[in-house]
């Protein structure tokens, strides 16, 4: 019976719902302690399980983190093996620990990075190593008070220089874990020179463990299914463009859904519409990937030296719109309404401009992701501006209808007003409707400079030609005509 | 005479203005490797240069950072006389290269990142030491042939296992290095397992080593002109505050200028008006620095337990105020122009608007930044809803004016039109006034949405009072009289 009741009680102190506090406190006096510590145990056990959970929904999501883990492993149990072999171990030495630390160090998740943290690893401690040398030789020429003053001296100044050269941009891109290194490398030379007299030995032992490692990490980062951080960039920005195309598609639609639902509640607030975030925040991780694309070698449709400044150049102008289709998706649910017949009366024009923007940045991300120049580009680029043209004059030809079903303030009463029913004050109806038409026309320029980008990345990378361009040489090689640009002929 | 001339091609090659070709390539026929060496050197010379003059431009900028160079110095250089001490020396042994290695790799520019990553190191190595040497314990238990493949099997499993843990959100945000080091230590113990019998004795020294590492780094980033990653951010937070006061006062502000000098290209696009790009760009910076700064102990203003997260909410708020900032000030710098009129009749109630939004980011960043509730602050909002209120009416009054001035499409030829200078489509006209209204009105209810944050920061941090609620509580209570919230008393 009395373990019955605890084992009630148990669950009651597992279940965090403000409950777990006894009915009978005289009676569970021994037992507190021993509940406390199961409920601890209990959290304890379902936060590492909802740990788990997560660990696991992250696996499926994206399974090539998983990958990167077991490459990892066997690239540490391959250098323990390697270790483990007496003939190696005993060229290498005791070293050998150093080509396990360079494993777990260097080996990153993309080759770029692996590549950027092995030569800096190896440049850095080279280096360090033969300055380091050099120090030490001096200081053990200058007699035995002076060499701890002149090591001291030297680390102070080359350590203090070295950490500070990290925080300039340039060397932060590129060169921050060499410099890391070279302090790392150059402290433990001078510092072991006290001791250590065949400090040209133990430097040879060291760059070649380390060269062991940084090789063994490269090789299997390349050659076992490889994480090309030049590839992962081309999808960000790729992906971004189908993102924009989508939250803007989502925005547009949902304010003119309203019209048929009549329930603002309705609206599809779901994570298309909000996409644009993900495009907000992806500057850092753009920037780290483009400065690893640079180390990394050709692969794919990429040669060693692709423009990857230009992905960054086009990485800002994407976010450039993301920002204003943040701030049209804001002006859109804010209070202020549109009368709903001007709303019906630009619906048409302005889900028409909406698409054909949208019809740009698709045909866009397709060209960035097949490397091919779009022939439809210009042809998509020309409906656009048509479409907003259109939208323009729409406004244009609106205060006729404006003043046709809104009385004048001043004249209140003639017959002008046909409908009685639309009586919201005259140009607060209008403002929602300006505002969205001011936000199309600056997304559409800005998409517009982001197709320039883009043509600039194509004529730097050397895009395909279209299949459509391809039979045009083909067609104009066979006839011997000359014929201009066959991508630019559908400009309206 | 010979050299002279040399003297002075050196120079020609210096010069990268391409006239380095020599006008008589018969002469100089010998000392064209010569040349090829000097301007080489000479570049190399002017590439240094150039790197330090940036270098000196980033110390004047930021002092703290030259400082923070000298402090890895002096810890490095305490090191290294520590280990050049024999008595010590002896106690230690071999493995006072680890002091030196913790702290080159765990001194990090801010106190909270320098803790972050001792106790990262120090509870990382303790437990995959624990847990090497029990592996490796169990793998001598079970035979010889057995043993290899135990250790080899655990140090994949475990490797590839932590390795993806660092994918995980939660961990990577706090214990990326701590996983980093687990699998180096125990990779390192269990390969050193296969020869070093005084395993526990070897743990106890790398452990000691690294505690003095880890203090040495703590004492002098906490002592010697601490840099706080709380304070970074708290000042970060407060500054990205004033710049979109700046940014959208600029904004407004270059926009209505145009009226008098008529000069569009004459407009201020300096950096003050530019300044939201640094409040959009922030978000990783402010990620880290909330991340080091819950390592840090009470310092200044903050309390061990300050809120932090709450920093990155408004950090959040202040890029949703900044990227309506960047879309008004790209709809204001569009081609599209308001009818000159107009703008000049809404010139006062937008930039009153304008002034109060600023009015209120300067009031929360100076609340912020001394971490005092502000008095005014409720005041400050309700001044500036309700010059929202006089723009929303200066506009619904709006349609009077506009018909008045502009002559109907239908009935073109009334003389209705009193001045017939103005000839701008009707509608169009009003568009970017009403974007500008409509922006407007979303960036005032985002400032209203930063002042709750704001608010609620105040609440959980426990601002300061201000001096007039002081003021206000202390006679209260002299004259034992009730009142309500002193400092919302002016709302409109």
């Amino acid at each position: 019976m009395e373990k019955q009741v605890l084992g009630g009680l148990e669950w009651r102190v597992n279940v965090p719902d403000g409950t777990s506090e006894l009915p009978a406190p005289e009676r569970s006096y021994y037992c507190k302690p021993w509940l406390a510590l199961k409920g601890l145990v209990g959290g304890l056990v379902a936060r590492v399980l909802k740990f788990l959970e997560k660990a696991w929904a992250l696996a499926v999501l994206e399974p090539k983190k998983v990958i990167h883990g077991i490459k990892v492993g066997i690239a540490l149990s391959l250098v323990s093996l390697f270790y483990y072999m007496r003939p190696l171990y005993d060229g290498v030495g005791g070293n050998a620990m150093w080509a396990v630390m360079t494993v777990v160090v260097v080996f990153e998740h993309t080759v770029g990075a692996t590549l950027c943290k092995s030569i800096n690893r190896a440049t850095g401690t080279f280096l360090a190593g033969l300055l380091g040398i050099g120090v030490h030789w001096v200081a053990s020429q200058s007699g035995e008070k002076l060499e701890p003053v002149i090591l001291g001296i030297s680390v102070f100044i080359l350590a203090s220089a070295a950490t500070f050269s990290r925080f300039m941009p340039s060397v932060k891109a590129r060169f921050d874990y060499g410099a890391m290194i070279f302090i790392l490398t150059f402290s433990l030379v001078s510092v072991s020179g006290y001791r250590v007299d065949k400090l040209v030995g133990m430097a040879h032992q060291r760059l070649s463990t380390i060269a062991i490692g940084t090789s063994l990490c490269i090789l299997i980062s390349m050659f076992v299914s490889p994480i090309w951080a030049g590839d992962e960039l081309h999808r960000l920005i790729h992906g971004n463009m189908e993102k924009l195309a989508e939250s803007l598609e989502g925005c547009v639609a949902n304010y003119f859904k309203d019209n048929q639902s009549g329930h603002p509640s309705e609206k599809d607030n779901s994570n298309k519409t909000q996409a644009y975030n993900c495009v907000l925040n992806s500057k850092a991780t753009e920037e780290s990937m483009a400065n690893f694309a640079r180390w990394e070698p050709a692969h794919g449709p990429f040669n060693f030296r692709h423009p990857w400044k230009e992905y960054l150049k086009i990485g800002a102008l994407l976010r450039n719109c993301a920002c204003c289709i943040e701030a049209l998706s804001g002006c859109l649910n804010s209070e202020m309404q549109a009368t709903e017949h001007l709303k019906e009366y630009l619906k048409e024009a302005s889900m028409a401009v909406c698409s054909h923007s949208c019809n740009v940045l698709r045909e866009l991300s397709m060209s960035v992701k097949t490397t091919t120049n779009s022939s439809k580009l210009q042809l998509s680029v020309g409906e656009m501006n048509f479409a907003l043209q259109e939208l323009q004059n729409a406004l244009k030809s609106l205060p006729t209808q404006l003043i046709l079903q809104q009385p004048l303030a001043d004249e209140s009463n003639e017959n002008k007003s046909t409908t009685t029913k639309e009586r919201a004050p005259p140009v607060i109806g209008v403002i929602p409707l300006a505002t969205l038409v001011s936000l199309l026309t600056e997304i559409a320029a800005r998409i517009e400079e982001t197709v320039d980008g883009v043509v600039k990345l194509a004529e730097l990378a050397e895009f395909k030609a279209s299949n459509e361009e391809k039979i045009a040489q083909n067609q104009s090689a066979s006839k011997d005509q000359s014929s201009d640009n066959p991508s630019c002929e559908a400009e309206p």
